[in-house]
């Protein structure tokens, strides 16, 4: 289930397993008391709350959904405190996949996809920004959700930051990149850090990567589509380790 | 334009444009004398004739369809004699493409994004078989489109013993290669070969290449998307000619 819709099933979500919400719909003009109180819960959770016309519901919902709906991770993701305590498992060269903020479910799906097959160690998502990882990304990731360690940052520069007090470098993916993608060293403990679709990496992140990476583009074409410079990077990762 | 409606104009289309012309909606049930000549027509040209219901026409077209509509490529395509006549252009060792029968229009249009920001001389598609180059292609492609030199291969297999016969040498991506996609040498003249989606190379494409490349998987997932192992083998080879 990714989609939960009704006060009583939203209300239920956000009480008993919040950890998964992701973004509440509300719909326009309809704010009834009992609204206000899932409004209250949500934002405690730091759930996005977005505002949408009541077509977009009726649209999206099999049933009555009295005005509001609540999209979820398919799964439960990890925590910071939960991927800190799993490092040691990864041995000496982890390979990590930080995600900030791929909006598309379908390009977050492929990129997990690549991520299992290239035995990806953790893939590492913002609470915030991202597209949820809901069915249409786990159809596209093709099994591999269940595959793979997720973790959930809540604040991803923080989490950065912890991983390069942990000993690993960070490669952040950019057109304007100085390192050439394969003339870096990818085989020690690394994690791989992709932007959004279109305005690629914050500037946050941007901040907090060891080096910027770049894949030479020919032709008028300015960048690849994420899921495939996602797998361009980690499977030059794994032909460094072979 | 891609999706061409109603007889006049889906008439004027295989009669002026028809190299275009890709797939033929007919509806069900709708079999007018009119409508004899357009089959005919279409046959001719070796266009795909497929029977849809009345409600899937009235959903995809903006007017009236008069029980027909015409999909299009968005851009003609080379062909075989025009294909050979720009291979010396190509230089010593030209880096081609090939798509056998990739079905989804998102995938079509990511591998030209990548096979263009790739240096790629020239793409070849199937006749028959493929994804059309539609509008939703042309925009995964992100630009791409304008860029490429599109072929479209009649015969697929005839037009890969042509190139065979030209010194190219042809590397299918198969799950069960014999050869790690990184250790085969893509330096000299390569065209690279792409099955489908869910069934992989057909046989007889199978049997005109002379190396199947494999990509290795961890974890439990099969394969990568069909864009994404396009996007590997790419920039494998662009790394192998730097």
């Amino acid at each position: 289930m990714s989609l939960v819709y009704g006060h009583h099933a939203v209300a239920a979500q956000l009480k008993t397993d919040g950890d998964r919400a992701r973004v509440l719909y509300v719909q326009k003009g309809r704010r009834e008391a009992r609204t206000a109180t899932l409004l209250e819960d949500a934002r405690a959770l730091g759930v996005r709350i977005e505002t949408v016309e009541r077509r977009w519901l009726d649209q999206r919902c099999d049933g009555s959904h009295q005005g509001v709906a609540l999209d979820c991770h398919a799964v439960r993701l990890a925590n910071d405190a939960e991927l800190v305590a799993r490092l040691p498992e990864f041995g000496p060269a982890p390979l990590l996949l930080v995600l900030d903020e791929i909006t598309d479910p379908r390009n977050l799906g492929a990129c997990l996809r690549s991520a299992a097959a290239a035995g990806v160690d953790a893939v590492i998502l913002p609470r915030r920004g991202g597209a949820p990882l809901n069915e249409l990304a786990e159809k596209t990731a093709a099994g591999a959700v269940a595959e793979l360690f997720l973790v959930e940052a809540a604040n991803l520069a923080r989490t950065l930051g912890m991983l390069q007090e942990a000993g690993i470098w960070i490669y952040g993916a950019a057109d304007e990149g100085a390192v050439d993608w394969s003339s870096a060293d990818l085989t020690g403990p690394v994690a791989l850090v992709m932007g959004n679709e279109g305005t690629g990496l914050r500037a946050l992140t941007r901040k907090h990567c060891d080096y910027l990476l770049r894949i030479p583009m020919q032709g008028g074409v300015s960048s690849l589509n994420v899921s495939v410079a996602t797998g361009v990077l980690l499977f030059e990762a794994v032909r460094q380790r072979m």
